[in-house]
């Protein structure tokens, strides 16, 4: 069942080694399948260069697993917190990559410093309040992905326009329209907080891009009149 | 038409990744025939590894589309502009190379501080000011190219002196006699980007090198009495 | 003898260079064989790619080669002395790896920043003291271990709960129940202190994480009720 | 002639773009035939990649070239002054290796912080003055090589025990025994350099190794004592 998705799913774990953004197993991605309420996803602790297409977990929505014989990534919970209510993204993708998890732990949100930034996070990317010991303790997991949704709405954000977090004291997630956007997202989180981190060591008072120039970088390649790459 | 020039800047721009100055498809060369007028560029978004001669696309220098099925680059007026300001230059180059543009991000010009950026870059790296909002909005990219072009004429910069630039809040170009020079140029521009960071957190007080050692050192590879390298 | 144990301890060297964290042969790993009281390490000064499981020296616990045409390790009285005082672990290896060892110069214990960090270090990652010169002089290897297991009797850590440690001035020692868990750790160590050092430059001030957060995350990898990775 | 050397000025040549300490041609090795009185070269501004055997440059003590079609490296001058001045060496490097550079570029001399240090380089790696006007202007190269050697006279300095020296605004250069120890130090420098920055950005007041660990790290390496690596 659901064998395209999980080729996109394989492929899209693939590419976290393939772009430096893991070390060991530190990384899962997974896939939705909307109509069928299904997601795919890595299973936990097992080696890239190991994972095959059929070693993916399938489960629905409340974490039971449908098909597979590996436990599922023990990150599943905060995946099926988000696709639940993110309800406009198809892939999600958790990491350490080293910078974006550095700001991570400095607790700190990533500011638009620049049109790399504008091209793919509208406004600053934010970063969750910690965990307090309740959540950590009774649901950890789920709470990662309540911590998330409860900072996207308690600020408005759009999951779409802005297709990252940072959770405090943790690491970054992603995602995007399917499983291989997410990666690629993530990919451009990681290289906007080296960058960033590098500007303000450069200018520690340097300040947000301004309003109009982040809007023309973010418009140009998304929404109706995007005029990026080939139609 | 063109083979030859489309074979160099298809070099030219295989040369982004091979080089690491490009994430994704964050990049494109451009080269011009200054006889025929024409301007051989990089389709917009497509990816590095697929990229074949028979992409590229060739416009006039008015932005016409003279051959190609492909849309250009995005940052094509950019490169329209600086061809026609800088009649002296045959290839120009741009990315998001993350040294470059974390210091293009903090809105600082790179000092030379050392003989690698004075073999290459005859003083200062300038940074231009950001743009406005109404030349944002009206025709970004064009503007792009005029506020380099503003930057050059306002300090009395020889382009071939200095090939290379900082656009405020975005990221660098770079140019040359052709496109393999502008990417050579880019790639100093990168190496020079992450030194001087890394002086200036060794030693926040650091001074421009000694003007008579800035000229040594590129006019001993530069000008008509230039001594590095062959005949 | 020991050819089992030869073979980890030979993969687990060549690891060292696959991983980054060595520079020409500055490193080495060791394997015990507890009930046989032989612990199998490296010859000083073989290159990685030369090495072969016939260079791997076999020495009791006081230091005497039982088998080898080479000299061990001039590392191997730190081994040595580790062995005996932790026993629990099963393999060890010493690296100069630049993060780790950056630290270690800077004299600096590696505080508990993050979720990757609490994945394998249960609390700060200690810094010893300065060895004195008579310690230099009279016995610098043992006295290397020494130093170590004074730090971690005088702080009350547990050998397995924290599998490394920094050498004020000199380099991180890292180990686990095997020669290959060893190097694993030596790579979570060097991760976690590059990104430590980062998140400072973020945060001057940032803190430790909350305990119960350190304690959610060490123990869902380990202890009785882990449950990261397959069964 | 001297096809030996050749053959090993040859293959340290190669080394500097293996270890990363190279971006283009910014590079170039020597060795000396102390009984000849000839030195073979890099000869100037040829790629790496496209470097052979017969393009080498055989040039005496006084400059004049003994064999070779091509020019030799502009630093001609710099490297035959310091084997005149520094009998006891045999190959000499010149990179602008990016972390040595930035501290040469600081103008700062980088102190012994730890035993990778100390099991190199005796002492704090020294920074030479800046040139004078005149010295540029009059004989740049030579006058290059004649501060570092003003350098290692007046601190007393054994250029076996210091093996490298950083040029103020330009570059390292580093030596040994023969070509390939020359390029062996050189990568020391570059890590020491990457590190000493590092442990500085973590402790500001980071204070020199104690002068016994230095005794006894540079002396388990070097001397009559040595005890590292195989005899």
């Amino acid at each position: 069942m659901l064998e395209k998705l999980k080729q996109e799913v394989l492929e899209a774990n693939l590419d976290l080694p393939k772009y430096g953004l893991v070390t060991f197993t530190w990384g899962n991605v997974s896939g939705i399948d909307r109509e069928e309420g299904l997601v795919v996803i890595k299973p936990s602790g097992i080696p890239y260069d190991e994972l095959k297409a059929e070693h993916l977990v399938v489960v629905d929505l409340e974490g039971n697993i449908v098909e597979g014989n590996l436990r599922p990534s023990s990150d599943t919970p905060t995946h099926l917190a988000l696709y639940k209510a993110f309800e406009t993204i198809g892939g999600i993708v958790h990491t350490h990559s080293p910078w974006a998890t550095s700001w991570a732990q400095a607790g700190r949100a990533i500011p638009p410093l620049g049109t790399t930034h504008a091209d793919y996070f509208y406004g600053k990317i934010p970063c969750t309040r910690p965990l307090t010991q309740m959540e950590i303790n009774q649901a950890y997991e789920l709470e990662t992905g309540n911590v998330i949704i409860e900072k996207f709405r308690s600020e408005g954000l759009d999951p779409v326009a802005m297709p990252g977090v940072l959770v405090a004291s943790h690491a970054p997630f992603a995602w995007g329209k399917d499983a291989h956007q997410a990666v690629h997202n993530a990919v451009v989180l990681e290289e906007v907080a080296k960058m960033a981190l590098h500007s303000f060591q450069l200018n520690p008072q340097v300040e947000d891009i301004d309003q109009f120039l982040l809007d023309k970088h973010y418009l140009r390649k998304h929404g109706a009149n995007a005029y990026y790459g080939q139609k």
